[in-house]
């Protein structure tokens, strides 16, 4: 294999196994090079990610050691990504009957969570979260892109007790802005104890789910690091039952003159 | 920007926009280069991707042109990993009370269901689906996955009716083995109508939730082009709703001396 074919190759796999170690003797044996000559590739792999944002290289020594890409994306075009989202979702035909905003379009487009999930672990990746959370159903591609930016599993939250997941642990929560009282449960079998968890979710109003999540996360001594939303109702002038998450947009209400939805994109 | 930065970045794009058209000339206004030069770039990728079997790059000529990257698994590689997921699922440990197959740790972990998706991708791409159904749950990681690789949007068809989603068609359907009444309904405008459209689930037994989603599709003049389901039951012996499905794995009973679960890996 000629150089160039090696470098190309070389990207290609560290790009396609995100957050996975791959030891320095892997790429030896496969491309049939010295250790050294593999080390000096990465050196222009790992500069060149670093010049386009693109990412980074982590390398970890020693006979257990090797390399390991973690995707990111660049300040600049993540904040555009979420101006063009907010452009987006603020069309007037997405206001539904009852004022509801209709995203389920979006958040089930792989060419828009995608980038959110690559979002979310950039802001979160410090807080060395060991699995993502979340409750069913919007929220669910949000979450599964988080946690495939970090390397980490996902869970799904369920919506009363579903049989086909075995013994479970159930709470009951109130949803705080409709007031009602409803249920939701995590297999037994999903979650060691002690796990450090990020919750991640598509919209909060009056923070009763995101709540709700925190108090079922205890039950299994878990320690929630981080909670990241979609979008916050900022109309919602009530106080919250959570208040220290990060969103990634604001709903600020309808223009009264141009009907149309008002959402601010947040600065990072 | 020297040649060997030059083709790690374009990779990089490339890897990252899979099933986006790039024209040359954004390659040459990025890298500040004659487009010749970034053909003959292209060249080498397209030769490298066919040679490790990741993928192709399909060129599109004319003024609209340019260049997309389609992602694929290898098929020794695809069969190695169907057969290891298969062992994995066959620990005695995973049988649930009431018999059933506990595999919700595996269908919400990125690593497992990516590169299911690339399967399923390369098994129905040629059928040129423009849209992938599934059914909530347990299916959403799988059937985003699948959209992801195939460069489409997902959508997701709800049990019951949600509110925050708008006017929506709803039908009931008896689930094939429970013999119970359900509803699944879709938002309206979630599937425009006389679209090509890929199913995409878990697990199929008597194939009741399958067969209502084709009668939902048959409301939004959908045309399904394909069945792809993780996991058939193949101890079912009575006939099901439906037929023309792809299985990946199949459930093949259980092993009455040592109590495993028997899981056959498809051939590709």
């Amino acid at each position: 294999m000629k150089k160039t074919e090696r470098m190309i190759a070389l990207t290609e796999i560290l790009l396609s196994r995100p957050n996975e170690l791959l030891p320095l003797g892997f790429f030896a044996d496969r491309f049939n090079s010295a250790k050294s000559t593999i080390s000096e590739d990465l050196v222009a792999i790992r500069e060149t990610l670093h010049m386009t944002g693109k990412g980074s290289l982590e390398t970890v020594s020693g006979s257990a050691g090797g390399v390991k890409f973690i995707p990111s994306i660049p300040k600049e075009a993540a904040e555009q990504f979420l101006e063009n989202l907010a452009e987006t979702l603020s069309v007037k035909e997405r206001i539904l009957p009852g004022g509801f905003l209709y995203m389920a379009d979006l958040l089930y487009d792989p060419a828009i969570v995608r980038p959110l999930g690559l979002i979310f672990a950039g802001i979160f990746r410090q807080k060395r979260p060991e699995v993502v959370a979340t409750v069913e159903t919007k929220g669910i591609p949000l979450a599964l892109m988080t946690a495939d930016s970090l390397g980490i599993p996902a869970i799904i939250v369920r919506h009363g007790n579903k049989v086909t997941e075995g013994s479970s642990v159930s709470i009951n929560y109130i949803s705080g802005s409709s007031k009602r009282i409803q249920t939701m449960s995590l297999a037994r079998r999903a979650l060691e104890t002690g796990k450090k968890v990020l919750i991640i979710d598509d919209f909060i109003k009056a923070g009763g789910t995101a709540k709700g999540i925190i108090n079922l996360m205890q039950e299994f001594d878990a320690e929630v690091v981080g909670l990241g939303m979609l979008m916050e109702d900022a109309v919602w002038n009530t106080s919250r039952l959570v208040n220290e998450y990060l969103a990634l947009l604001q709903f600020m209400g309808i223009d009264s003159s141009s009907g149309k939805t008002i959402i601010k994109a947040k600065k990072l």
